[in-house]
């Protein structure tokens, strides 16, 4: 009978915690950016740990690989080329992926491992990853989004880890420029914008960053996320030129893949502005 | 310089655990009914534990009460008479009185600790306690609704702990038959009814005895609640004869008071149904 314990990520900045019972470790690794510890969980399946941070369980992740992926392309009248900056894990590309309308999606994470790591302990994550339509690239997303061609890319979904140490120059302006350019014109940018309650500065900051860059149309969305500081994360989206207020509804509630998550309904709920946030749109 | 702790509560049904940053313990003590713990936290208010269980921090509580009370009282058409049963710290009574068509308002605690430890350590939760409108009894829930003149009531919200322990009693068909009968016609029942990811079942059950009880319509609202396993909560409402499926929506835009999180498109967003929900109503 395996010893069970707990794995605890005690966040400083919201003073608040979140942990998951385990069964065993199965897999740790220092790579050239960062610690990748794998868990065997009792009740949230794997779960994976990016230098302290948890980073998904099998069980909740559908919640935000489902939010970073369909609003989006909902959103988008008809997104053909998608390209991911960070995502390793993934999820966010099956969920891409499951839209006929995409001809391509390039998923650009730094760290090999951590997509090698979800092959083997999330398998069901990287279902897509042989499609045709799918390109892994293993490569700085800043970079690449700097040196994409003007006018080409449709959506570009920013699946990052915190703004701090790697991921901190994906939440500038200087990075969201690059964005601005690559996209097409009505392209959408978006990223996840850590928690309402605990981080609403840094969504304030993101947008004004965003702003900066030229992004006509700005919404932040809202979703519940247990793996995460206080349960209830969101993502920003920001428009290159029309708004953002109307969706497909038509097509979302249409849609001919399944989904645990997302639906029309959530759709709407999740661009729903708490009164404390208001004023942010 | 006080010496940093956290309090962790590890939830052995979810494995699954939430904490927060304390800076000390206030209060403990030991009353008929239970263990009561006051702590400071760094970044959370004050934080109340019954039983090792986290029941609320001065931060995030709004999101629970207002949940509990505003969706009920601007779906039914005009509720003079409320009784809360638990709802010791006061917070669901606070919200009840934000409504002018609210004529009376009785809260069943059976721990009168409970509140006076609020009206210590969260005095702003308390401060529609001495409204003529409210009154407060310190009494067995099960016993006062079994009393209750039949037809006499509008809402009766259940704002309990989990359904374990002294709590167990108000999550059986057996109570609801009391809500019931005490309830006039168009009568609403609400019920918070656990964390939608890791408690499904238990909401389902919750439904089939409120249905077992005569109710004929039945909603599940979802919100966010940090403090509580999964950061993700529900409200179950129940309604004695006519359907859930509109609410006063005029009524809820037009509101007189302030809400932190509560508005209209919020209360439509916490009737949203994610896709592994449906089949509920």
């Amino acid at each position: 009978m395996p010893q069970l314990s707990w794995f605890t990520e005690a966040y400083a900045l919201s003073g608040s915690s979140v942990g998951f019972r385990t069964e065993r470790l199965l897999h740790a690794e220092k790579t050239r950016f960062q610690n990748i510890e794998i868990y065997q969980t009792t009740d949230w399946g794997n779960l994976m740990v990016i230098d302290g941070c948890i980073m998904l369980t099998g069980r909740d992740n559908f919640l935000y690989h489902e939010m970073m992926s369909h609003p989006a392309l909902f959103t988008h009248a008809r997104a053909k080329r998608v390209v991911i900056i960070g995502g390793g894990d993934c999820g966010t590309l099956r969920e891409v992926l499951r839209h006929d309308e995409v001809e391509s999606a390039t998923q650009v994470e730094i760290d090999e491992r951590v997509t090698r790591l979800a092959e083997k302990h999330f398998p069901e994550l990287c279902e897509a990853n042989s499609d045709p339509r799918a390109e892994l690239l293993f490569d700085d997303g800043i970079k690449y989004m700097a040196d994409c061609a003007p006018g080409s890319v449709d959506v570009v979904i920013v699946d990052s880890t915190d703004p701090v140490g790697p991921a901190e120059g994906l939440f500038n302006a200087a990075f969201y420029a690059s964005c601005f350019r690559a996209l097409r014109q009505g392209g959408i940018l978006v990223q996840q914008s850590e928690s309402p309650i605990a981080h609403l500065h840094l969504i304030k900051s993101m947008r004004g960053e965003m702003s900066k860059a030229g992004f006509g149309a700005l919404r932040t969305l809202t979703f519940p996320q247990p793996c995460y500081p206080t349960g209830w994360w969101s993502c920003t989206m920001a428009r290159k030129g029309a708004d953002l207020t109307e969706f497909r509804e038509r097509g979302a509630a249409a849609k001919t893949f399944p989904t645990r998550y997302y639906n029309v309904e959530i759709h709407r709920a999740a661009l729903a502005q708490p009164e404390f946030m208001r004023g942010l749109d």
